[in-house]
């Protein structure tokens, strides 16, 4: 990691050392920004008594929750540092006396100016995996970790920044011919479902609404692996594909129970399985939360594949950046 | 409400009294049972300084949250009381010394044993809805609130349930001949959105997986209001179908402007607009808390239309309850 960004994210971690006692974790952003963040509050969850949650920018502005205030750090993030509502929430949260933290890869704008603690990450091909959004907001989670409550665990949690963009390289060649199959076999299918849990919810999430509905007009919708069971698994059947993420750890379980029963009345499941990924240079404790990282990765490379199969750029919009909305 | 539930409430109410100092409210349950719950956690979340979360029972179960100790309150609910994650939450939650609160139709189930303060409640046609799994959630809640931070508002939430029951009937009946007409006009959908945000996102969730994916086999995602514009509104098309609610309160201009983009692009957006409920003896306070309970009343009707014109019945299953999973 660069060390201007280490030093972004020195100076907001030793912000959040000076609150006596930190009362909540606030992660908020809209779509891919929000649901990035995901891995940040499963973590925190994990490994803290300090309550961390994920809001949808406008939900959070509208709803404004009680706990806000002065004990509060609230981490907010926007590609381009325009996004409205994400902008509100950081000025909103500032105001209350929160400390703000602002990830975008867009210095002085909107978000960076609002944020009292903005931090830059670097975009496109060739940057370093550790100094891309998901790099740095993982350099944040293990830092605010060490500071809370300092443990060998987190200092692995940071170190294995250094390997992380090896492993994703690792990770995209070993799942490169296949994404290109199930791009050709996926190309004309008007629904895709994808599911998984715990870690990599954010991923999956992320996945069906921007990739698929934004990206490739696709319907779409994520299912929680535990939840399928509970009404979703009535829309199984051999022609309704899924795009099944089994994960590490915790609830690796509960994916391994939907993917048994999915397979057996779904023909069309694509599992990305995370004990497939060669993790070298992660240590053993940390490598369930840097999963999504991965399944990321060859999610990313899954619509690529799909993109080019269909004929359908990436970047085709209807709507947005089109008109006012 | 029956004596019976008041006293049952009134016993897990002078249990969290009995706690010095709250740590958390986990709410646990699978599909609907989690789902009708989720208003019961924005409730707090916009009340209280306390941290309330929802979580799947599975995910629960693996995940197990850092903060889940003897100063949690765990609130679990199954409606035949043998879902097996629900009861294993429930004693899980109950060897990690939080007090635990069980909702159920079953008295004796294993959730009802497993759980220190267990609930019943009612169920089938004719059931004042003040004794059904939302009303009694809904005392349950402003009872503990009051207990928590007492406060003018949460008599008014408790004694708005004395209308309850008459107010549902009032919108049924107001609703009643469009959702036939909904139903005939959505009968050959393959797949139905929902959209909605704050209060109602239970409700909409709890339509799209129970009401749509498992009782009828159509496809569907609820989509968030304020998260469509960051994806999924690409998606919108002339022939997509939505079903949308509009809210009370402070999450209403977010559905409203999903609404207003949803509407030009597609011809089958059906509303559900909480501004058209007539809520006497729900005092304007507590309004936009019960909004999902009303919503959740149109639902079920459009459900019944759905099923009838379908020819498929709401209790057709072809793997719930049907085989071992």
């Amino acid at each position: 990691m660069k060390q201007i960004h280490q030093e972004q994210i020195g100076k907001a971690v030793s912000a959040v050392k000076e609150i006596e006692e930190i009362a909540n974790f606030y992660f908020v952003g809209c779509g891919g920004s929000m649901a990035f963040m995901k891995p940040a509050a499963y973590i925190f969850d994990c490994e803290i008594n300090i309550p961390a949650s994920v809001y949808n920018s406008g939900e959070f502005n509208t709803r404004l929750p009680y706990g806000l205030g002065s004990n509060s750090v609230v981490i907010t993030c926007s590609h381009s540092g325009t996004t409205p509502e994400t902008v509100e929430a950081t000025k909103l949260a500032r105001e209350k006396g929160a400390i703000t933290i602002s990830l975008t890869n867009e210095e002085g704008s909107p978000l960076w100016e609002a944020a009292e603690y903005p931090i830059h990450y670097d975009w496109g091909p060739g940057t370093d995996a550790s100094d891309l959004n998901k790099g740095l907001l993982f350099g944040l989670v293990f830092h605010l970790l060490n500071n809370v409550a300092p443990n060998e665990k987190y200092n692995k949690g940071i170190k294995a920044l250094d390997s992380l963009d090896s492993v994703i390289q690792k990770t995209k060649d070993s799942f490169s011919a296949r994404v290109k199959d199930w791009g050709k076999s996926l190309k004309r299918e008007e629904l895709i479902y994808t599911m998984g849990s715990g870690a990599s919810e954010g991923e999956c999430y992320s996945f069906s609404i921007c990739l698929l509905m934004e990206m490739q007009w696709i319907h779409s919708s994520y299912i929680h692996s535990g939840e399928y069971f509970h009404g979703p698994f009535e829309v199984t059947d051999f022609d309704v594909p899924f795009i099944l993420v089994k994960g590490l750890g915790r609830t690796r379980s509960l994916d391994e129970r939907g993917y048994n029963f999915c397979t057996k009345f779904s023909d069309k499941v694509y599992l990305i399985d995370a004990e497939e990924f060669d993790m070298e240079g992660i240590d053993q404790e940390v490598q369930e939360y840097y999963t999504p990282l991965l399944v990321g990765s060859v999610l990313r490379i899954l619509a690529d594949s799909l993109a080019y199969e269909r004929g359908h750029s990436l970047s085709a919009r209807r709507y947005m950046w089109q008109m006012e909305y």
